[in-house]
Parts: C-alpha cells; structure tokens; sequence
C-alpha cells in the first residue's frame, strides 16, 4: 500500500495503474475509519483492481461552531485498517495542498441543499460537493462509494455528477448498523455508554415509521408525531429535523408515495447524529 | 472528420483516440466560427493530435432580454471552417443533450465574476463556468483553448480550473482583431457599416490607455478619463463601463501597477461589444 501525501503522487500512482488497464475505485472519506467505510472499502476492493481511499477533513463543509477541530485524526489506525482492506493507496493531503489559494470556486447544488441537514448547516453541502469535485478530479476514478447514512449527501452528489457529466459512476452502500441499530458514525465516540443506548431511538423511530407505512398510513404529519414520540421517551434527545421527503427532489411531502427518504437529526451530549431510511411506497 | 451530436458519441470518439496516445484538444465555442476561432483551432491542431471544437449556444449563460434566439447559428459554414481547419470532431449538442433534466447544480466563481461584466450579466459567468466544466467532464481534453478577447472569461475558466483540480492545460491566445483595430466578434454582424467604423474606436481607446501608461501615467481615474474622451467622440457608443483591474483579482485599482486588465463594454446599435488589453506595469 501506497501513502501519497501530494495531488502530484497520487496523480502518479493512478496514472499507473490506469495504463495497465485497471479499473480505479475511489473512496472519500475524513478518517476515523470504522466498520462503515471497511464495508466501503470492501465493496470497492470487490469492484476495481485499484482502490485510493482518500483521508482529508474537509475544513468547507464544516460551519462555525461544528466540531473541525475536534473531529477525530487516528491516521495511524486508519492506514492500518486500509492495509488490511487491501487498499492501494490512501491520500492524505494536507489543507494546503487542497486549498493552497483563496478558494473562490464553488459547486452548488441547488434544492436538494435546503432541506434537512441544509437548513442547519447552510454552507455545509457546498464545501462537500467542491471537495468532491476536486477528489474527482484529482483521482479520475472509474466508480466512487458512498454510504447511505448521509443519505441526502447521496442523493447530492449523484445529482452533481449527473449534471455535470462528471465521467464516473456513483455507488451508494447500506449504512451499517450496531447489533442495538445505531448507524455507525464516527462522531458516536463522542457518545458516553448511556447516550448511546439513547441514541438506538434515532433508528427505532425510522423502523416506526416503517412500520406504520407498512400498515398503510399516507399521511406525513401523523407519522412524523408518533416518530417524535418515540424520540422523546429520552430527555437527553435534542431533536433537529424529523422529515419525510421524496427521496429524488428531498422536497417535503403530505402523503406517503412512490420512493421516499425518512430522516432524523438530532444532537445528544456534543454528537449531532443523522440517520435514515430509504423507503418505496410504490404508486399511489 | 467526424460530427458528434450526442455525449455518448464524441466520448466514444475520444477514448478511441486517447488509447493510440494521442493528446486531446478542446476549442469550445457557440458557433458562427471567424477568424478568431479559426486562429484557436489552428493553436489547438498544432499543440494536440486530436481536435474536438464543440459549437454550442448555451442558453444558461444569457439574461433575459439578452441575444440567444438571435445568436447566429450558421452550421453548415461553421462545419466547413472546422473540416478545412484540420479538426478531428465536431460536437454540436442538442440543448436536450446538455440539459436533459432541471439543472441544478452550478459552479460558482466568486469575486472574479462581480466586476466588468459581472455586473450588467449577473448570472454570465456562472453559465460560462458550468457549462466549460461540463464540456471538460464530457470531452476529457488534456488541452483547452480560449480567447483574450473575452479576458474576463479566461481568469474565470482559469481560476475554476485551479480550484477545482481539473486535469488539463487552458490556453488563452491573443484577440484577433480585423487591420483597423475592432476585435473580431460574432456579434460584430449586428452592426451596420457605420456602425462597424465607430466600433474601432474601443481599441482606440484601449490603445490610447496603453500610450499612456507608456507615458508613466499611474492614476487611473485620469486615464479612463481619457478613455471616455475617444469612445465619446460618436453618439452611437454606449458606455458600459471602462476599467482597469487587477490582472489576477480583477479588482478596481487606483494607481497602475502589476499586471492590469484594461476592459471596456459598450452598446453599439443593437450589439453588445467588449474589448480589452492585458497591460504589464511592471513592480512600482
């Protein structure tokens, strides 16, 4: 396993492998590696005959206050854990090789942003679409990998490759759960023992509304009440957005139809969880 | 030399290309192809082995009230210059191919795109850029060409090529102008014969700006100044604007030095022209 620390080896390294007609597997991520990007990482593996797991806490897509500073670096376990995956590079550029001017370009991409986790982080989709585009343009993979537990990131991102013709392909893994049903995240470690009992809600609310979708019921609003009381069964829950929104254009929606995207929010102790279900109601 | 109408085609076309080795040029142009065009096709055929020009008038980068119904789309002469110039590919999308669904998703060049023509196209540059970043994601080209003539155009491509990590070369090659100054343009055809003479009195002006910072004069209020003389010796120029900006910030400057951009834009009959020098002050 290769570490390029430059967008210059990097380039390299795929440069190489692509003239021996390899398929180039990407798989961005800022670090703290856990059983989500390995089940990342090995479907990557799976697919490609050269896999670049990229490591870069991405100072844009963090707003003032959010935890940049803190998020946590455990680059030496992570290159560990890439080794074993079978990964044949991990880049690990530093914030001046990314940014090493004013950056003035920037990716928009407009609706699917403004709901959901776009109205508390307002800049956030923005510096995750540009670092995206950069990480592409720089690696040129074939395929790139991405999880469904930031699930409104998926659907983002496939809309900027799609609109803007980005010459790859987009492959969305299931989001990987505890035995308890907590999506993994790296910001869990920041949970104490009992706020993560605590934060099993977040699922058990999106398997609620499963549930109740199964039993037939369309309307939004009644659902989204019974979700928020299974959230409130705990006081250390701080809810941000119950929503069910149309899993394409992440617009709102009254009644149950066609592919829909289930999506919570919340912070519990200094962690600001997300998770949610993808589900298909079929035709109305 | 092959026509491409569809994305899928002239990738098909590239990749072709790209696997005999060849190194890739791109001339993206809205057609009506003059001698300004020709002279970067010729660039692009010296410098790369496999010349893609794309002709496409991209309805995203035009105001309301602005000229897209009325952009000339002379396809057959445009075709002719093309095969005669030596290219390999022309791509004359539909706008269904290079929009098939709502677009979302803009690339956004800040501070660089607020002065100049920024100011009186809001939305210009923000389809200029997205439309450049599509093309380069569509062609794949390891060279790109573009014209000094449009200057505020080509530090905006630049800066968006920088930024974002895009995996080729811009090229800008000098304005191309007719033997009594008037840069050649498409939309110099809107003008009348008198109105084509009073049309060289930009250069004029921009040359009488150069004559005087050859003069060592440095206060630039001074020097647009007389700029304003020369282009209000003939009712039919209307003034957009007329400035001198930092080269790389494109920020308004007080006294010259450095590299500076000297602009003007005016409205002559029922053309919108722009002109401009690249001037270097040297350190003062």
């Amino acid at each position: 396993m290769e570490l390029a620390k430059t967008i210059e080896s990097v380039r390299l390294l795929v440069k190489a492998a692509r003239s021996e007609g390899k398929k180039i597997g990407l798989v961005p991520t800022m670090g703290a590696l856990h059983i989500a990007h390995i089940s990342l990482i090995e479907t990557a593996v799976k697919s490609c005959d050269f896999v670049v797991v990229s490591i870069f806490v991405n100072p844009t897509q963090f707003g003032p206050g959010e935890d940049f500073e803190k998020y946590p670096r455990p680059l030496e376990a992570d290159l560990e854990i890439c080794k074993k995956a079978g990964v044949d590079v991990v880049f690990t550029p530093a914030t001046e090789q990314m940014y090493p001017q004013e950056n003035l370009t920037w990716v928009n991409v407009e609706k699917l942003t403004e709901q959901l986790c776009g109205q508390s982080r307002p800049r956030h989709f923005r510096g995750v679409a540009t670092v995206c585009a950069k990480l592409f343009n720089i690696v040129q993979p074939d395929i790139t990998f991405f999880g469904q537990k930031d699930g409104q990131q998926a659907i983002v991102i496939k809309k900027m490759v799609a609109d803007l013709n980005m010459p790859l392909k987009i492959v969305i893994c299931p989001t990987v759960r505890e035995p308890d049903g907590l999506a993994v995240s790296s910001r869990n470690q920041y949970l104490t023992k009992e706020q993560k009992k605590d934060a099993t809600l977040l699922y058990k609310s999106l398997q609620k509304c499963q549930e109740m979708i199964s039993d037939d019921i369309k309307d939004t609003r009644t659902i989204i009440s019974e979700m928020r009381k299974v959230l409130e069964q705990v006081p250390s829950i701080n809810i941000e957005y119950i929503n069910i929104v149309d899993a394409e254009t992440i617009q709102p929606i009254d009644r149950i139809a066609g592919k829909v995207l289930v999506a919570v929010a919340a912070k519990i102790g200094r962690a600001r969880l997300i998770d949610n279900i993808l589900v298909d109601a079929g035709k109305q």
